[in-house]
């Protein structure tokens, strides 16, 4: 069986993938550079796609029956563009690395663990230390962590989050079984609450049109004065002006962002995260959509691509089903 | 009662103190400039006193019943200069945010979240994130996180790393009430196959004659090459030059080190941390002895000397004893 592998991030993944399928399919690498010729070709005859974009700026796949995504997110695929019939699934292995480099954030937040490093390496100073009498730092423990959204890379925090003596709770659309963890959820009914109660929002949810701007200026300013935002989801989740003023102003506490508004291109890997300059401000952590990138992720979110390839082979039911069309 | 604040440290505390007390004592606070005449005459007739450092060097107490040491290691206090009968107690309220550096140290270890946020705020790079396929980061997840000391850090810190889905083993002299979340532990004999299984070992024991130079150009060498050794106690149970040797020539992974070897004086807070350029060493994250050092810490901590002076005024059962002249 064919499989197309549609653009550069499947096409790396390659010598990955093959082993884990035990040589049962042609992979077939479409790079972004591939010539249009060539994709169309592939895309015209193969049944099954490996991707994190495809849309209508690219070639038909009339005979497509599997869309596998390489990724979680699955906003980078035009679902009405898809052949009829045609089922989209996702994948998944991250939640470990998000919910650590979630842990991370928070206490690097209320600790501030990189700039005594600095001072003492770099500055030779000690002022920020015990022994000088130094400025005291915050603790995680007694703080509320909003979690929103409850899929996987919530649930994964959740645990870590309460095992670091906070509150966990939670807004998400679907509060069936609650980890023993989470102490009060709501529905989207009550995100202003929710809001209202968390030192943390950890945004955790999907990027779906209800998701779409859903931390609007009216959102953030339910949040506390001191509350810190941490996006690890998609970027437009938050609006990105009304993110830009709320810290700018300091309306709220900061924010600790991973997922962004511009991403590089393949000509420029320069590109700043937005047209406003968060990287001018003080109340901000910044990193480069690296929170999921480990080698366990990877090695876990390729093995159940390969197994769910050889499960569309047998004819078996596919896991991790978004759309069926 | 006159209760002396020996040193700037324990004098700085006073206004902490005094309402925690409710009053009931006089606190005569003798700060470091302290004429050596004042700070013999009130030594020479005070019942308690409060402080982190007390030997021969200064005036003798011969009316002393309670030292009270404002932190938990004692080994500024010279045992055998005190007063026939004289306690000894220590105070904690550490344990939480020494557990929370440990966990972010471990954190940052694995995925350089520093690096990362360097890269895109000041180099302006994707370099190091997923939509570059940029090099892959490690996990805490999985890892088996030796505790060497099994205390009240240890424990608070057992919890936290398990939930984070570490293998946590430990050595200790008193391996009962065994927290559930330790799965492997033995006793000072054991050290040797306690460093060999460890990914991370965290120095958590106290500083005692037993425990000084413990981990020595021997002991290091049984650790993993990839291991690495976290110091959150005392900079001495770890021999220095074994240390920066191990870590220069890479015998071992990294070291995380918080608790050092030379210390700021009065006169001089660019002190380097140790005899050895650790600051030159790219496998090694260094903090100011700040790991403690939280409003939480200190709130806890004076409450319980606050708590612990109360006792002895009533003549109670003191609290932390560590020592009985």
């Amino acid at each position: 069986m064919e499989v197309a592998l549609l653009g550069t991030l499947a096409c790396e993944q390659r010598d990955r993938l093959a082993p884990k399928t035990g040589g049962a399919f042609r992979l077939i690498p479409l790079p972004d550079d591939a010539k249009r010729e060539e994709v169309a070709g592939v895309l015209a005859r193969v049944p099954a796609i490996v991707t994190m974009q495809y849309d209508r700026s690219m070639p038909a796949a009339p005979h497509l029956r599997l869309l596998q995504v390489g990724g979680t997110g699955y906003d980078g695929i035009d679902l009405g563009f898809l052949a009829p019939g045609a089922v989209v699934c996702n994948a998944f292995g991250h939640e470990i690395p998000i919910a650590e480099y979630v842990i991370l954030a928070m206490l690097q937040w209320c600790t501030r663990f990189i700039e005594a490093e600095r001072s003492l390496r770099i500055d030779r100073h000690w002022r920020l230390g015990g022994r000088t009498a130094g400025p005291y730092q915050d603790e995680l423990a007694g703080k509320t962590v909003g979690i929103l959204g409850l899929g996987r890379i919530g649930r994964a925090l959740a645990t870590r989050a309460r095992a670091m003596e906070t509150t966990v709770i939670a807004c998400t659309r679907s509060p069936q079984d609650l980890p023993a963890a989470v102490s009060w959820v709501t529905g989207p009914d009550g995100l202003d609450e929710f809001l209202s109660r968390s030192d943390f929002v950890v945004v955790t949810c999907a990027l779906t049109p209800e998701t779409h701007g859903l931390l609007d200026r009216a959102r953030l300013a339910r949040m506390k004065p001191t509350a810190v935002v941490i996006n690890v989801s998609r970027g437009t989740i938050i609006d990105e002006e009304a993110l830009y003023t709320a810290l700018r102003d300091r309306t709220i506490g900061g924010a600790v962002i991973d997922a962004w508004y511009q991403y590089p291109t393949r000509g420029d890997l320069t590109v700043r995260p937005s047209r406003f300059p968060f990287h001018e401000l003080g109340n901000i952590y910044m990193t480069p959509h690296s929170s999921a990138w480990t080698v366990g992720m990877i090695e876990r979110r390729w093995q159940d691509i390969a197994d769910n390839l050889g499960r569309f082979a047998r004819g078996e039911p596919l896991s991790n089903v978004v759309h069926r069309g």
